[in-house]
């Protein structure tokens, strides 16, 4: 299968790019590197020590015999060239991780929100023109987030995007329907993924471009077997406060004995997955695409449900550190439920990584073995969540 | 009371700014020209010679004796101008019309698509982060369209907005909400209206921006009370395929003896208001605003549902002229229902000007006084909505 990856050099897109060109598809990836200037703005930088993409690419092509194609593009602003990499490679699928990706970033200030709401939307809107453009009827996996459910389901389980509705009308006539499950995003990151799942709808029932949504959960670990393959492979590992997602983040401070910085209550339910568990859902979602003609798939990619509370105590104990609860800087309930459907990538066949077999292994492969290269000032969150007119 | 009029040149604006001013509040238009530089990009004009904003500008203080101010400004591109301007004006209220408003026109070709999606997303997302950044708490009237909505309600009547709603999840259970209508949106351009909901929603629910988002139905009539004080003062009326709405295209159709063109049956139900209970509605809607901490408000602003093969009968029968079928250039059904509800303006106070009482003042002031201004060949629409994989 052709496969263009959309961001392949970020977090889950390098070892996405991997587990698909081992698995003997012909990988091209297309990135403008944005993930990399924002360590540049922020001042900080990945523990693990990541290569320059051409360098990531050489140690493939060394440790495998397999090629990855690359062009540095940015799919915003050079929809041109991106429609000619489009038309001449024609690919089966796309997978689009070409979007800011972080919740405290987007909230850092207005320019941060202007931009991600900028980038992300025109990222989605130029890929899905390109294909029309292009008459290339790919299948666009793309990557959202659990958080467009919100995280207050009033005791109902998160289903995979659409849910069984009964509509009363001002004059009390009823219809019941299939819907998308209303969107309650919870940041101006979460917020684009909204859009991005309207526009899907709307290109998808006008067009018929065949999509799958994967609403990802909070994603933990750094490596998979690709990328353990050479030194050189190393996927990012971020802690900082912007783009450290939580049990990365307790995972360095246990490593450094930096006390667990919990916000808040810590009763936060939140949905987790594994970056193995990640690229082989992927792998999942290429290998059934939606038929043609069928409505935008959306299925759940995440394995665990825990509260952030639990998995700091967990630490906690396992690496004999304390925990210390710091003011909550984002707007979110501080206690909810959450209960969430992922039946349908269990059902492609996913095993999930458990929490307690993959937690030794990230400590031992990564936050002792790079603890040296913390800078613990980054570790703290900056970005706030404050209401201007509340 | 201080209101800022974003898009206050175009056919809808420029009425309200000039009904605003009539009305003794102090009103500031910004505007980047871009609905003039269309009609360059498509080689049309708008049937009545409208003059240029500074000779409309200086008749209205001629003849009204009142200034309206005025900064040429685009706000995708000009963020830090448009900032300043609100910091300094401090504007009680802001009316966004700055958005491409043609589904057509959305629909000509990719590069149509984006740009329109571009630009109405970062209109609004801009607009909502300068009231951050200025500090100010004005309250924001949107421009939406009912077509939000989708024309399918199945038997439902289409609520203001929002609709309540049993949701049934994975397991059976049952949570009722209220929930904002489902969107199904026809056009880029109307999914556009529906990102701008949600941006709406999210900026609303975390900081607080109070909000009516006006679903407004096809625009007809062209001229109000205030632009006819002065021949220089006249409204724009668009009869051309992209951005002409029908019963305006019946109108000039009749006017120049070119047979009315129905796309398709005609059976296509649609929502429609007069220009003059536009700019009456704007000034409900800013005379009551939605209070402090509460959500969205959401008001259809339509007063008329006709199918458009019944409009095009009574013009027909009216003025003597053919009905032609021409193959429909859009994706819609072609026979549907529309019930929609629109008690929230009339409640405010809105009187609705009828069909039957407008139709012929129309004819007489415009399509009879400038019909001689017609290009026909620029009648048909000439963009199609055709599916890519389907």
């Amino acid at each position: 299968m052709k496969i263009l990856v959309l961001g392949g050099d970020g977090f889950c897109g390098w070892p996405t790019s991997l587990h698909l060109s081992q698995l003997g598809h012909e990988v091209f990836i297309i990135d403008d590197f944005s993930r990399r200037r924002i360590d540049v703005e922020l001042e900080v930088d990945s523990l693990t020590p990541i290569q320059p993409l051409s360098v990531r690419l050489d140690a493939w092509q060394r440790v495998s015999g397999k090629r990855i194609g690359f062009a540095h593009l940015d799919i915003c602003a050079d929809y041109d060239r991106v429609l000619e990499v489009i038309g001449s490679f024609s690919p089966d699928a796309i997978v689009h991780f070409a979007e800011q990706k972080s919740a405290p970033y987007s909230m850092k200030s207005t320019w941060h929100k202007r931009y991600t709401v900028s980038r992300n939307t025109s990222a989605t809107t130029n890929l899905l023109c390109a294909l029309l453009d292009a008459g290339v009827d790919a299948h666009v996996i793309h990557l959202g987030t659990m958080g467009v459910y919100g995280y207050e389901s009033a005791g109902l389980m998160l289903p995979e995007g659409y849910v069984d509705a009964i509509l009363e009308d001002p004059k009390g006539r009823l219809s019941k329907r299939r819907i998308l499950y209303p969107f309650d995003p919870g940041s101006v990151y979460h917020t684009t993924k909204t859009l991005d799942a309207l526009l899907f709808y709307y290109f998808n029932k006008q067009d018929g471009i065949r999509v799958t949504d994967l609403h990802q959960g909070i994603v933990w670990g750094t490596s998979t077997k690709d990328t353990e393959l050479s030194e050189d492979l190393i996927n990012r590992f971020d802690y900082d406060g912007d783009f450290g997602t939580v049990l990365n983040r307790f995972l360095i401070q246990a490593a450094v004995g930096f006390p667990l910085t919990v916000h808040g209550s810590g009763g936060q339910r939140r949905a987790f997955i594994n970056i193995r568990d990640t690229v082989r859902c992927i792998e999942l979602a290429l290998m059934s695409p939606p038929s043609s003609g069928s409505q935008v798939r959306v299925l759940n990619q995440m394995t665990e449900v825990h509260r952030i509370r639990d998995l700091a105590r967990l630490i906690s104990r396992l690496f004999r550190v304390e925990v210390n609860s710091v003011s909550n800087p984002r707007t979110e309930d501080e206690e909810n439920a959450l209960d969430a459907s992922c039946d349908g990538l269990v059902q492609l066949g996913l095993k999930p990584t458990l929490l307690e077999e993959g937690l030794l292994r990230e400590l031992e492969y990564i936050a002792r073995k790079y603890h040296h290269r913390v800078d613990s000032s980054r570790i703290p969150s900056q970005s706030l969540w404050s209401h201007r007119f509340k």
